[in-house]
């Protein structure tokens, strides 16, 4: 089959021919691919920011943001059938350590089992993955149109789901950066609390669809600092969530956020730095954010 | 009457002698000093730490842990009446705004209005405060043994409190310094959760202290990142509360904190430094804390 | 002053001529009533239900859902000024309590001081309370259109933030009544969770109000049963609240509330009985339900 | 092998000779029992309680507190192998449902699928589970001794950790019944909260293990009410928790129980009563608790 393979770090991608995933354990799935997402951590992986934390071997199919149909199952599994419509979770849990046992799969006993990251991912037209990986769609939901869901959808959903606790009546919330993850986080917000959204980008067209995703106000990072003082009376925000985390991001984000509030940092590549004194007198909170 | 005053930054305190204090207000009320505890952060005030953000005028009396007995009383008091051995927090809020309102005083609307940091304070013989400051002490507690908890105590348990949320049965919690608020803090920790508690200081006697306390481990700051990943079986402790904050500290706090665990830092002087990506692949949590 | 009092319980209220309040404590507010909200709380006072549990001397004015202007304000007042238009909040508390120190008035130490309930009310042309017991409106708010949220927006926020906690995505609330309360409900329901919000009542006017209120269905009690199980799978909805309390309302809430799901009782006069295995094996909470 | 089976409703079991269990799915276990534990749960299932709610085929080996050694394992088995020691939960849910992804086990959308009520139990040589079911024990422990921590000890936890949410330092909690549970409770009480203990029951040698265990004060069940008020000022305890749920132990527990605390019905056998009105303006809750 055709997979699309990373060979050396900081190089393009290749399209190769390898062989085809088979059915090794009693709880392989091997999916159809029907979409695959590309994600700024596959650009990260690519350069390689990954390699010193997490073990892999080149060559590589990326891939973390999967859906597509299952096209043969190991005998154990029982959850999905051959030609159901499935969305796959990139990390192939256990299922019985006290991680799993309450739904925190990301921090697994057995360790990271990612596709496209520690093990082959869906740039591929077979993805082989685990019974606890996948999650039938219900009828109507098209594969190809949610894929990205599994990686961008569930961050958001995860880190908007911490900051909703901060967000009664009354509050507001900023969303840096309105990309892939950044449009999903502002209709979530919408839905899930009643705080005052205010999406922050630099691009006309991103404040554009923010708006039409429901945020409450669009405002350039360029006048950030002042559009967001003058929104909460000069005392900022409860909760800010950074989709960038790079730049000047970090440090406009935490000047962002309210004494007693949170910042919640999702995008990476820059640095957190603040002195502990400020830390303490504002009563910030920094919080980091995984998949969920 | 007699105060210990601060005339000029990095200068030490002089002894004063200086008008008493008078009723002014409706609310207000005279406290004759029975103890005022000498806090790290007296040294941190005298050093002007706080000048840039808090404007102060000088000289000031300090003294922010206070307690004794009501010498007078402004005429709408009444929870409290002359005789009256109370503790006094160091904060003087309004009472009626939001954060007062829900128990947030020091985040009171009205600003900060802190006894021996914008107003003067207990290193006196009487100390001016008003009645929504004022607590009357239980029948047999003695206000000279008190007097630390007005912000040792209040500030060690409000930072205990958000920790015990994490700290179920077959957790661990790391306590980093057993000072004046450490110490504390491990006897604070052993009666509200279940956590196995490992405390960290360099001084034997301290050390001694802590297992007097109740911790169950403890160990020399110099071999704690070994001595946790022991005891915690490489994955760190669930909760670090680090009341140094200054030197390594702060490093290697965020160090033995497991993923998914949290930082509170409570001691201050030194620098949070963590990159994007550390914060985000171990999803962990560092938590601002003041005066509770 | 004119006032409506209550002279015997079962009899109609009569409107006597009686002296006007006069400051008397240094935290008295008197404010002139622009509007005071009639409940069904009041019939109920009106025929003695409270009368064993909370000692009341009468004649009584009632009513304690009240807005207004201040008219007159004792020494020690600070947080309004004659002329503020004011909302009034039924209970005057101390402030200085545990439960008052946290934003729990209802639990006042000093117990009910109640307006309309144990002390006179609004359906006066003045009415006396106190400082903490007023909130300044904003700019715009007409006390009268804002009166009846002083116990009915009050109760049903309190009731609805208890309910939310339960509500996250794909899960159902049931309304039961759309009154005064109810239809505060479902509009507070939809800002602040992502639930589905169905609302039952007998009459189809009330239905529609809901509906314009943002419920998502409006059913009949009649066939409450039946259409609850259809919108749910049978499952029932996770949090059930009833506005009604009465009559065979309490049983089929309870019927409707699914496994580990919450029923939240606002309204009275009937009682609550279920066996024990039924409430263990389902695993249900009946929560009470007062003024916020 | 040999297994205790019910063969009708309010008959004594029979000790009977049935063929051995045998694996028949990949995530089946077969477990030697070491201990099984007699709960009065079995006593209930033998007079027919259950008989209307769950389906169940007699005749039934009863038993759902068992734990034992691994003896066959199905294909897919991965957790646990043979020689094993193990505690079973009784019930054998999916691990797939949204409600096992949370650890909601009991709410599996597979249904109930109990050992000893809707399955064969543990009164037999042999156990029939499943993988996820069963639970490896640390070294040193002896499954003859732990066996009834399988539905004692889980549901005990389970509603002690509800309350413990409302068991901060200077409240008190009541455990109703110092038997099977009621004595784990006691303990687990004291190692996860603050709370003063009172246990109550009318056998002078329950008294003194509730005592041994670390309640702070044990009270005969005659006289319990005036205790409880003598020991909380008249007011009642944040939590009660009631093992017994019989006779006036309901009546008793509410009664107990303070305005705004949780009454925590375990036991069962008879009925909760109590008008709405009393419900709202204590504004208490009733809190139904199933195995964990």
């Amino acid at each position: 089959m055709k997979a699309v393979r990373l060979h050396a770090y900081h190089e393009p991608m290749r399209l190769d021919e390898v062989p085809e995933p088979t059915i090794t354990g009693p709880h392989d799935v091997v999916v159809r691919v029907g979409g695959a997402g590309l994600c700024r951590t596959d650009v990260h992986i690519r350069d390689g920011w990954f390699a010193p934390a997490v073990p892999t071997e080149l060559p590589l199919t990326l891939g973390h943001e999967n859906a597509g149909w299952v096209h043969e199952v190991g005998p154990a599994v029982e959850n999905v059938a051959v030609g159901d419509a499935v969305i796959c979770h990139p990390q192939q849990s256990c299922g019985f350590c006290a991680a799993c046992r309450t739904g925190d799969d990301m921090r697994c006993a057995m360790g990271l089992a990612f596709s496209g990251l520690t093990r082959g991912g869906g740039f591929a037209e077979l993805l082989k993955t685990t019974d606890r990986a996948v999650l039938r769609l219900p009828a109507g939901l098209d594969p190809v149109a949610v894929a990205p869901h599994a990686d961008a959808g569930l961050t958001v959903m995860h880190a908007v789901r911490k900051a909703v606790s901060l967000l009664g009546p009354g509050t507001r919330v900023v969303v840096v950066g309105v990309g892939g993850l950044g449009h999903i986080a502002v209709q979530c917000l919408r839905a899930l609390c009643a705080a005052e959204v205010i999406a922050v980008d630099p691009d006309p067209d991103a404040q554009k669809l923010a708006l039409d995703c429901g945020a409450h106000h669009a405002v350039p990072a360029s006048s950030v600092a002042e559009q967001v003082a003058d929104l909460t009376g000069g005392a900022g925000a409860e909760a800010v969530i950074d989709f960038v985390g790079e730049g000047n991001s970090i440090a406009n984000g935490l000047a962002m956020t309210r004494n007693n509030g949170a910042y919640y940092i999702v995008g990476y590549g820059g640095e957190i730095r603040i002195s502990a004194i400020d830390m303490i007198t504002t009563e910030r909170r920094i919080i980091g954010n995984l998949v969920g």
